[in-house]
């Protein structure tokens, strides 16, 4: 590749999507109401910690439902203009370029905010007249407005436990969506969730399992997050890659909880304790 | 489709006019003080909590009057260019674009700006003009000023309990205004508006507003906010789609006000005393 | 109208005067004073609350020299650019575009920054030159300085009583100025004024005046901004449009001084004690 | 005129000078040391109170020493492009257009930076290599340097009095200018300087100066700056036009001073015992 | 050359590689676990003091499994669009030019993030989608989706005694990767890279390291971070063009750990004590 | 001249070299340090007051060392494209235009950044790659990387005095430099230096270092910044220009350390006291 230049938006750059459907274990009523909601066309706001498994509830959803999934990471510096479009430079005349958010109200897809709470107030406020009746995305720099196409359906997520007093939801936009409260899932589906995502054999996901609750049991724990399911398929899949259970652990695990050396060695101690091997 | 990129500003994309009339049940003498003002040319301000109908009672004044409504969500980041309109490069010149408020001042019709207050105080100061008898609309950027058309109407509205000390309308502004207070209607007024928005029968709604009142009820409540008639919209809205009425209100409503799982408990078992079911 | 697009600057978009005469009611010194100003061309600093007829001063009195007036509206987002002007992008070549302190500069208008203090620093400190004996303006950006024509004058405004001490008019911006303090009209005037832009009768026009100044004499009153001539102003025109008395009150005075339920409520009640009416 | 739209940089704008030579009387050495640092190139820092005549003086050193004078005055938001210059596009190709203080590098004039600690960081580092041996200045984005022209000189002000320990001039910028302390001239002085800035007859002169000099003396006085020269000049101005003495002493001094009634009422019973007339 | 001017990308501007293979001294397992990771196209995240050598470490690694590097040092400006991309005017069009985190997806390398924290959090997202099993980077601004191919691995590094409470890498984040701590190596590993990277004798490498050592062991040191390898490196260069060898520690390590006089003194004290010499 | 504009970049603008060599008169073994280094290619980290001759001390390196010299000083608002260059637009295709820091890459120059730590983060970033065995320089906007040209160094400065708690320079970069501390120099080469550099006799120049050095011996000195050897030399200068010493070293030293009346008052004392002359 001689420089990475090309005109926008460009014919020999492709999205090649993931063909196999997503694992998903239900614990709950999860899959009912969303289900429900799907159906209304009425907004989803997921709630859970970090790496419990909301991204792939939606995935799973999705593709169950036959729908397209257009997934959008909040992040601090997030504008509306970033989810609803913008213009851009061409041949002299500036072009309309469509944001995620607007190719899913155009073509009925499920939108995906992850981490919504994560940006700036305007990205808020642009969604709220597609959470009611109207199912309205304004699109104020052509001034125009879009009306949603059927199967159209936003899903926002945030951690409750990660939110401080100053970044929070606004009450009058989380009043608008459908609330779902996911946790980790309990030992035995996440245990076959690490073994089908890391590649490895039902005992090795089960020790993983294993120390993973023994860490969330911990009382009075200095760590400001739990080990999550992603942490353990992450330990599992060093695994299949040929390390020890341990060093697996001791990598994808324990390194990654805390920078404390006290903490570390502790969490160090309580895996080899827990995981076999020597 | 292709890759959403359209020259501006599109014939293609038109908005398509909900043609229903709205549904409002008027509570005191709010729609009197609005004809009123709206007879004289006066600008209003909307006063009540998220979710109690402000939206609904000026989508029903403006069919009732027959003139267009123009709605606008502030939000932290907006200035008066998304207001008044900007230039854009087309064809190597610069042209003008109108914003929502100065078409609405262009073509009378009423612009609504929800929770104005979260907007920047440009913003605010670009609308003086238009409240007091000059009725007009400095296009600074153009180099000239518009006299509002016949019939051009500005509602803002605002949340009081909502507001801060930090960000609150500013006097000068505030007494531009003629001011009407909104609240949650009274039950029976409630539970036919819920009936009707969600499609579901009287007595689910009237279950529902009692459980809704129930939470407004609570004495020294955590919740920031109260249950709203939205939310009882939401409810009912899934109901409609097939969950039991304790399944739909637990995911609209309780999950919906807190995520602290003492608060989401007891609202748990407030909704389980309230509501019919097992 | 197919969509507010047109090439600047525009020869379709034009400015209505208003034909009529501004009704100003002296109180003090204040026309004297100002004709002396203008006389010799010293810029004025007006001092006073909110509402009390500062903006209407200046029109009364740029009426009376017969001087077009043009008037900027500060806000905290304002910059030097929007008073002394920009480049804009035309047919490939930038085009200078005066703002409205240039235009009033060129042609020899009554410039009046209403609430300057809100503007950012750069745009008080454009404005020294054109404050003494040089009544220069510099445009840095066409590397050039135009010297005020004759009847050029500077007049801005604030409301000493709703500033910070964080945002305050810089003392070397203040001394420059000629000050006139302008408060509310007495009862006989302010009733006068009330009757004449209302377009209601002397009595009800007395009635308000009545009870705007009960509120102005409450003792360790908990509202920010007293009643203003505008909002009284504001109330007449609400019975103009067949509005009761009370109820006109109530909207543009009551509501519009608080949302304190008991705020209001006493208000509401001293409301009641003061007109007539049942 | 048809809407102050023209091309850069026009030839029909044109600064018109003042012929007149400015009236500057000399307090103590200052111009025996502007003198000085002008024969050998060297920078000047004006220090001293608001109004007490720094720019006059450094208009007389200039009209002296038959030096072009360009004055640029600091304030918040000014960038050091503003001081250099910066590109503009035309006609498809970026152009160069010089700022003041380049065009006093490449011209041999005095450059005087009013209020200079007002600027941004980047504006003062810019002037560093112009107060040293080198006496040049960096044009980086022109890729190129310039060697001051015989006869630039540096001039900067600011007001000792003023700044906060937040916003101040930095030691390793002061310690590059010969400094010249300027302050209110003695009342013989000041009254010459007021009758013939303003016009007024030497008693009229004589009596605003007592008046200044008597509240410049106020014990514990709650005034941030105390009565400049240049009020005394605007109250003259006022009496030149025809008001009295008092009412002139009233609008450009008192109300100018302070907006607390209680300080407004003080001074304006000082100014009633100090100035004649009833 | 004349001006340091040419058109984008250009030809004649090229990077040429180091030849040479770097030199790394492994201490733990952190070379079996990097190439696990490698193996599964696993993240990984370097943690470790400033200049313990993460970046050689990086640098070997790549070597070992004959992948490109390509590095990217996080600073508190950078921004997504660093990292992606961005649209370029290029004849009249807009040309996207690929961003180092694109380029090393399209190419297969390993893209090495050094001190990640120090980016705005818009950069860390970004990355999310990449650490999963989705490996795909969003181009929003092209409207499309990047799979990862093969080989593409994503290494962030980050100093955890250097970051603040303000300042800290996302629990969502750090749970995505296989983390890895690094220390400063032994002395004897530490003095062989000291003296092969310096070019200097094994007895000037040891003396070194002594005194690094010796300063890494203070009680209650006053250094907000130790003497690292990187400086002793520094010192050894100085060794080896020709100062002493107290000359160069003091040079390179001493005054580079402080500025505080007394601090210095005691350091150059006891680097007197521990080097040969006199 | 006809207003200032010049297409870039421009012929007839030229730097003119300084053809004199510096004058330099070394304390300790700075020069050796210095050399020692240069041979090497390694980055050179000056500590001092300001005013101490760090500048002149980098001139006279590069005097002796054949180098060019490419001075830039560092501010609040210098960003990385400020040093290593940017696109500007140039008859339709964007034009890239080195930075300073590129240029001395290039050519194998002395880069001497000024009070870097003055910078944004991203700046110093950007240099971190040059400072070890890479010597490069990441182009990202060109998507390129330079190699050092032979005989390229960089060299930083800082005043330590005058570093605050939250703008240090970071431990990261600080330990890449080969660091040298220079301060006042002795009494009898601070004379020569006064005495060249402001074209006085050998007792004047006596006679100002020895006020300078009463007042850096000052106990308990409420000054900031002590009196530097810039600072003599500009009363030096003033001196030469006719001025006597007490008037000189009152404005060049006393007026420019304090705006305090009590300490201007007593240092001027301290100046009476030491200075010859009545």
């Amino acid at each position: 590749m001689t420089g990475g230049t090309e005109t926008l938006p460009g014919g020999s750059v492709a999205v090649e999507p993931a063909p196999e459907a997503p694992f998903y274990r239900a614990v709950g009523d999860e899959e009912e109401v969303f289900r429900a909601a799907a159906r209304g066309g009425l907004p989803v706001l997921l709630k859970g910690p970090t790496g419990c498994g909301k991204t792939r509830f939606v995935q799973a959803m999705a593709h169950e439902l036959g729908r397209e999934l257009i997934t959008v990471a909040g992040h601090e510096d997030m504008t509306s203009a970033d989810l609803v479009g913008r213009f851009l430079l061409k041949g002299g005349e500036t072009a309309w370029v469509d944001g995620p958010l607007t190719r899913a109200v155009r073509e009925g897809a499920i939108c995906y905010l992850d981490e919504v709470v994560e940006a700036r107030q305007d990205t808020v406020v642009v969604i709220h007249p597609l959470t009611d009746h109207r199912r309205e995305l304004a699109l104020d720099r052509l001034g125009t407005t879009l009306r949603a196409a059927p199967g159209f359906q936003l899903v926002i997520s945030y951690n409750p436990g990660y939110q401080s007093v100053l970044k929070n939801i606004k009450e009058s936009t989380r009043q608008r969506f459908v609330a779902i409260e996911l946790g980790f899932p309990p030992a035995e589906a996440e245990a076959q969730i690490v073994a089908r995502e890391a590649g490895v054999g039902a005992e090795t996901a089960q020790a993983l399992v294993r120390l993973g609750n023994a860490i969330r049991d911990l009382d009075g724990s200095p760590l400001r997050e739990a080990s999550s399911t992603r942490m353990l398929i992450l330990a599992g899949s060093l695994v299949a890659q040929g390390l020890s259970l341990r060093t697996a652990a001791r990598s994808a695990i324990v390194q990654a909880l805390s920078d404390d050396p006290d903490v570390v060695r502790a969490l160090g101690e309580l895996a080899d304790a827990v995981l076999p091997g020597t």
